[in-house]
């Protein structure tokens, strides 16, 4: 629990399956929290509560803005299973729930299964140094200051006014002193990018989350994960986005799903 | 509420959030009723518990396989706003866990929005004749013959000892009698398909569902519905399965994505 990402999101238990922590400064878009950081923090809760070590899958629909404070997430443990244990949980703010979270979660040592079969590959990025950094600097928000991530540059347009039509964001993330991501972490990563649809022809200042579910495939090696997101249909006042999350060694390690309100003009 | 899947999927108030209901005959997959089914089942009781019409999004964890029999659904609405109202829920069948859902509720009715953006088309098929009717009468399970499935002929492979070698199943899909499918129904839908794995060169009998998740984008207009599953990744002893539903005018009314384990071999 050495790292910042960790010990933000720490939860301190209570009992009865309700446990303690606190949105830290600096994991917000101008100053609402990180979805994937409050489904983190969630989790973390829900894991304890399993004793378990690694999420599997898990899905989580936001019900009001968070900001910087105390929380308190409540747990409660469905079935234990052999292989599996499923949870529910809610993270409030003084009372007001914030997520609501089902969760199953189990244990993703081991190696490779007997039948592999990957019909997509890894996204195609140049170097870190090569790529565009999202950063305060350049005008992201303070949240960019706290992890180090790179856009691929035919992808970084959004962040330059010039977004490249195709609602794709590529690129790489890892957390500020290289702490390494664990699979508590990949939750975080599946929501900690720029949204594919600021690259497309629709206009976007903001966009909220209804659910995200992440399907958490292996623990990633250290080192640079790489990601790909894209959103494919801006329908009916909706639009998902999917990412896929890659580690050092090329293995999928996740994949995620949102589905996301696209806020009608005027 | 005049159909047979209307019928078989309804849930009668008992008070304080508790629905009453059956798993009925013939939605089984060799006796265990089908994912989609269950989860529309509960949803029932989801969509009555939080007085709206839709489903929008709902995520189910599959807890223990569902056999013919009366069963309970538990709904606790988490959040009533504005817009969407969020609940969970447990099926239970004499006390023990068969599935837990968590969704967001809300009303779909009304036409297309300010932007629409459409990077995927929906599936090429041949007219539902020129399709393969997988049905029991060519070895496809009991369920097969309560619903009209036809299923792309470079698709069926799997059904005739051959598969395609590509992880994909397109096809049309209609219930029984013309009854309308509504965004209810939309649920069974995404789970109603043989596995699109099943046309791999994976070598998979059995397939048990951890986590489904659907986005419902509208309200199907009437005829028959097509559908496309795809299956990327086979990792870490785990595949997904996404769908998309487009409806007769061509609109996509639905997504899923759900985590499947592949049993290890002997």
């Amino acid at each position: 629990m050495g790292g910042l990402f960790a010990r933000d999101t720490a939860a301190a238990p209570l009992g009865a399956g309700r446990y303690a922590g606190a949105i830290a400064p600096g994991w917000d878009i101008r100053g609402n929290a990180n979805g994937g950081y409050l489904l983190a923090l969630a989790a973390r809760a829900m894991l304890l509560e399993c004793a378990r070590t690694d999420p599997v899958t898990i899905s989580a629909h936001f019900l009001s803005p968070g900001r910087e404070g105390p929380v308190e997430t409540d747990v409660r443990v469905l079935k234990q299973g052999r292989r599996f244990t499923t949870a529910s949980a809610t993270l409030s703010a003084a009372g007001k729930p914030l997520l609501a979270a089902l969760g199953s979660f189990g244990d993703l040592a081991g190696g490779k299964a007997a039948a592999e079969r990957m019909h997509s590959p890894p996204p195609e990025l140049p170097p870190p140094a090569q790529c565009f950094r999202h950063e305060p600097a350049r005008g992201a928000p303070r949240m960019f200051g706290q992890i180090d991530l790179r856009v691929h540059p035919d992808d970084a347009g959004f962040a330059l006014g010039t977004p490249s039509g195709e609602p794709r964001v590529r690129g790489w993330l890892r957390l500020p002193d290289e702490e390494p991501v664990d699979t508590l972490g990949l939750l975080f990563v599946v929501d900690a990018f720029p949204p594919a649809v600021f690259n497309s022809s629709v206009p976007i200042a903001w966009l909220p989350t209804v659910e995200l579910t992440a399907h958490v495939r292996a623990r990633p090696q250290p080192g640079w994960l790489r990601a790909c997101f894209t959103t494919r249909f801006v329908s009916a006042g909706f639009l998902e986005e999917d990412g896929e999350i890659w580690d050092a060694s090329g293995r999928l390690v996740a994949q995620s799903r949102q589905l996301a309100l696209l806020p009608q003009p005027g």
